[in-house]
């Protein structure tokens, strides 16, 4: 049995930056802690907390060590608490994601209502979301845009795993509304290169295995895209869950997994289903 | 015959306004000029000719006297050249011409490369463009704008009488190739407005007559939707133009005319049409 990595399989650019970062402030040792997980992965959360660092759902009890700050950001309260109790703070936000929380603020400081094209629901949304200053809307839906008001000036971002088809009909929403609107294309192209070539790989083989925390979007959505194309298509958090069943009369198999799963997840399942297909010749 | 004048048919706002300065200019004596036609109207310059008022095409000869800028506005350079000379300036410039022209200078000042939607030949779209100080581009359509190189700050603005779809779909086009864009929707709705109730009138008639300068891209136009809909639509200029045969057999007739039609030309074509009925049946 073949079995065929994605080539964007894994980590992306700010979820690696997050998780050294992470590591390193837990090899200094001393009280640390990170404000919800790091990032989507179980599995990288029991690592570190393993080190010692605790996860907080908020800063209310805690009045001194090491902060950090998850890969999704946080919202603007949050860091100010944090400043305020004079945590040393170690800032894990994704720079892609800080950058759509300072157009955020630039735009309602300068008179923009603002517009978030997300899920309402995603701790990175309500990160960005709170650092607007005066009006804001979230909007996940061609349908939710089109209940949007009028907006004389309106400053649109977008979630960084955004799909930009979704970003694409806010922007022609607030346009046919008329006035100005200023757009930043903060999507980050990683999501959709990597679905891409999950597609691609999900065509060509019999079997897709996708490997990502269950608490993780972008996996979920990457499972989905695969299923699509390959109804043989199984999401896991570990190498423990695969069942041998899944590769019955399968030559080639095709791995890949979400931006939050770290590299020894991804190579214990390989070795995983490598050894199961030994046993199977056996 | 039923003679069905469209709501909208004639003098859009900044036309209105335009002629009235000219009239008004003229009506005061002295040496006076238009720089090009006040309005795409010939039977409009003609009349203001004969009180006295000249078109010229530069200023290069002109030294004295008031000159009056035409609805369509002029070159930010033309403007200078005509302060410079200390000549009286009548600015006819519709406002909403005069928006676009502001947005252009102040995006290309802060930074942005600008691009212009609409018709690259047309004084108005020349007149906005000159007031780029940065790089500028004019899009007439989509396959140009996917000609578009990438650009980190792009200001898009639109000739007051483009389609929506072309803007859309510049700034789709723009969006994609990712960073920020800031749209002024400058787009006047009037043009709209009247091709749609010119659309309609035209489903509902026998003929359809469509008044305006041949000069004038927006008649042009409203004569191309309405022959789309009813084969029997014919563009004059003056009810001169008019011909009998047209109306053989013609239970229902209906009138529409461009943004500078002035009134006058098209009471004289209902009239007009009017007798041709009498005679018909005499």
């Amino acid at each position: 049995m073949e079995i065929v990595l994605a080539k964007r399989a894994g980590f992306c650019f700010g979820v690696k930056r997050a998780t050294q970062m992470a590591f390193e402030a837990a090899d200094k040792g001393g009280a640390t802690f990170t404000l919800g997980p790091i990032i989507h992965s179980p599995q990288v959360v029991q690592k570190l907390e393993g080190m010692g660092v605790k996860v907080l759902k908020t800063l209310e009890n805690l009045n001194d060590g090491t902060i950090i700050i998850r890969s999704h950001g946080v919202t603007s309260e949050e860091l100010e608490e944090a400043a305020r109790k004079e945590l040393e703070i170690v800032d894990a936000t994704c720079p892609f994601v800080k950058k759509a929380q300072e157009h955020v603020k630039r735009l309602s400081q300068t008179g923009y209502d603002v517009v978030v094209v997300g899920d309402a629901d995603h701790p990175e949304v309500q990160g960005i979301v709170s650092y607007a200053e005066g009006k804001v809307f979230v909007v996940g839906s061609w349908e939710e845009a089109a209940r949007l008001p009028k907006m004389k000036k309106v400053g649109i971002v977008a979630q960084t795993t955004q799909s930009f088809e979704n970003l694409k009909h806010v922007v022609l929403e607030c346009l046919m509304k008329g006035g100005e609107i200023r757009v930043f294309n903060t999507i980050c192209d990683a999501t959709a290169v990597r679905q891409e070539e999950a597609k691609s790989l999900a065509r060509e083989v019999d079997c897709m295995v996708v490997i990502g925390g269950y608490n993780s979007a972008n996996t979920k959505r990457l499972a989905e895209v695969c299923t699509e194309l390959q109804p043989r298509t199984h999401q896991i958090e570990t190498a423990q869950e695969l069942d041998p069943a899944w590769f019955v009369g399968v030559n080639r198999v095709g791995v890949t997994a979400g931006a939050s799963t770290p590299k020894w997840l991804i190579d214990e399942v390989i070795d995983r289903i490598a050894a199961l297909d030994v046993e199977k010749k056996d």
